[in-house]
């Protein structure tokens, strides 16, 4: 199964996509796409849609992992990540990729045992259970990959009916 | 001068393709794009960019304007409208038409002089500088109609350097 987690934004939109099997894992692709500051939002969500779209097509996920939206970063911000995921997605249902949404707390939960992880320890098992080399940078793309780890062992848990 | 009013929602999207010259207003098409609860989200957003994106192209307006958000509704809601509102700026950018944004306040003093109008004086005057036979409903379509006459007033203002 393959898993594209997304951590949406406008400035920054961290994705991760791993293979899983067997609860073996796989890091397949990773990484984030930067758009511009003092460039107008139209142009921000398009080249979002776009490299998603292209990520999307190229890796052929078998889903989509991404963070619930939750209102504790300010206003602004927040309307903008709100657009940007609106566009993540569109570019998910245009590609027929299921999506499936995790809290915070559920993708804490899957990748260290524990809801109140830090961003930390996040790292640290994100590159421990994908065997990295290198801790993944941006925190955007750490998190991607942790939605993506999430959604797996919460497919398995479907699957032996555990949920 | 073609514009295509918008205002963002997820349950609804209202819109309003009004004409302007020479200080005359001629409302070309206006309505509501609905879409069904209870389904997912991304259907939704789907289903708006696609309407959307043929309103676009079939009336080929010269601008598009959509109230900017302020976040004073439910975090829901909220979350709702702004990824509705991101997939809308999307087809509108994607077809090249210039997006401009204007405040609640904006929009109501354009339109009706007095910048804390309710929704019955808005409606009133739009439905009278339009011309309608009837009031324009839902709401959200007025609103759409109220962007859209907004952005010809203040276009004039800066054709005439008084802005």
């Amino acid at each position: 199964m393959i898993i594209m987690g997304i951590d949406p934004g406008l400035a920054t939109v961290g994705f991760g996509i791993v293979s899983y099997s067997k609860n073996a894992f796989n890091a397949l692709e990773y990484g984030a796409v930067l758009t511009p500051a003092h460039t107008k939002v139209e142009d921000r969500l398009e080249e979002i849609y776009s490299n998603i779209d292209e990520l999307i097509k190229s890796a052929s996920p078998n889903a989509v992992s991404i963070e619930k939206l939750y209102f504790n970063t300010n206003e602004k911000t927040a309307v903008n990540v709100c657009q940007a995921r609106g566009v993540i997605l569109l570019a998910a249902k245009k590609n027929n990729i299921p999506i499936f949404e995790y809290t915070p707390l559920q993708i804490k939960q899957a990748v260290t045992g524990y809801g109140r992880a830090d961003k930390k320890q996040i790292m640290y098992m994100v590159t421990k259970l994908l065997s990295l080399k290198e801790e993944p940078h941006p925190d955007d793309t750490a998190d991607a990959l942790a939605a993506a780890i999430c959604h797996a062992y919460s497919s398995d848990s479907m699957l032996f009916g555990l949920k």
